[in-house]
This record gives C-alpha cells, structure tokens and sequence, in this order.
C-alpha cells in the first residue's frame, strides 16, 4: 500500500495571553484577515497565504511561543509510522491528528488532507 | 512607493550539534534531498518542498531548537518598517537580510526575493 503526504501548514502558537495581538499582527503582515476556526476555536485560520499552504495563530497553553508545521496525509497512521522509523516520536493523538516531535525534539503534527487541490498535484508519494 | 512581500521559506533552526540528523529526519520526511548552500554552508536547502516554499534546516549556535520564517520582499527597508510599524522590532541585520522578532517575540527575517515566480504569482502589494 503506498500513501501520500505533504507540507500543508505553518502556525504560529503562542500563550493564549498573547493570542489577539498575535492575531493582529500576522493578519496585517501577511495581508490575510482569517477567521476563528469554528469547531477549533483555538485557532485563527489565515488561509492560504501562498497557494498550498495555510498559516495559522493558535492560542496554547504554553509559555514559549513557537511556530510547527502540519504534514497533511492520505493515511494519517501509515505516514506516523514511515515518520517514527525515520527517526520521530509520537507525542499525543488529539481529534483526528497526530502531534509528533523529530529527532532533535521540534514540533510538528501529522494531520488529515487539508489543501485537496495542492495535495492532488504535489504531495509525495511513499511505497 | 509601494512595495510586495509574501511568506517564502520554513527553516528550521537546531544547535550545530544536532544539524547532521535534523537534515537526515527532513530530507527523508519531505522527499527532497536538497544541498548545503554555498555561501552559507550552515544551511541545508532543500528547496520548494511545496511550489512556492523553501525549506531550509539551518545550524544555529543557539541551544533550543525552533523554526523561523522569512518574508521576501522587492524593498527590504520598507518591509521592515512596514512590519515595525504593526509591532515587530528589529534583532539584527546580517548580509543581505534583517532578524526580526513579532510582538510576541517569535523570530522571523526579513529577506531580499528567493523564488522569483512565486514572487511575481503572489506577493501582496502594500501602499
């Protein structure tokens, strides 16, 4: 079985203190106004600030600001385990997405297809 | 004067320590093999992992691990006081590029254009 996957997301997640200004400030840099992710509400969803990938704020409950990526997949639990032999580990499963942390320790999430259209043309195909 | 900028590359950035197997876990995660740069051997390019993004791993002398982002723009000067002026403050200038910090203190660098068509395609223009 192969599956597919993909760079779809970059959020910067900063304490939830901080999250308006946050907000305000990526929103005007990036010339994308967003919404409030309805179901998340933890998030402000930018969109597609370049065409493919999606940028959002999201407010943590952690102390340090920082920014992780989203590799959006086809298979959630077979890209998890291609990921975990190269090196990754898992942190915690949450909805339906995988928080994972690579081999120096940054964070990053293995999620469902979010951008369909750029998956079709540019994910990357594992055997 | 108006000037463009948009979102162009993800780096991550780790201690010189963990560089080797950081480029080992990326390249391998992404499907892109990239190079060191030439001019600046402490970063591993990887290139558009997604059409208009570059992804870069980069050897820090800094003890936490993290990922910045950098904005391309046609005037760096404007940018920067563009980004200033919504919050931002400036860390330090290096070669052709300004290291920025967001209201919230996450780090993110200004930089002269890298992906000329995602450029032209688009860049926001600002008044």
């Amino acid at each position: 079985m192969t599956h597919r996957s993909r760079l779809t997301s970059v959020l910067v997640d900063v304490p939830s203190a901080d999250h308006e200004r946050a907000v305000a400030f990526w929103t005007r840099a990036l010339g994308h106004e967003g919404r409030q992710a309805k179901q998340f509400p933890e998030y402000h969803v930018l969109g597609e600030v370049t065409p493919g990938i999606e940028f959002m704020v999201q407010s943590t409950g952690d102390d340090s600001p920082r920014i992780h990526l989203d590799i959006e997949t086809d298979d959630v639990d077979a890209e998890v385990a291609r990921l975990g032999a190269l090196g990754a580990t898992e942190v915690e499963r949450l909805n339906t997405w995988v928080v994972m942390h690579d081999p120096v320790g940054t964070v990053f999430c293995v999620v469902e297809v979010q951008i369909k259209d750029a998956f079709e043309a540019s994910a990357t195909t594992w055997d």
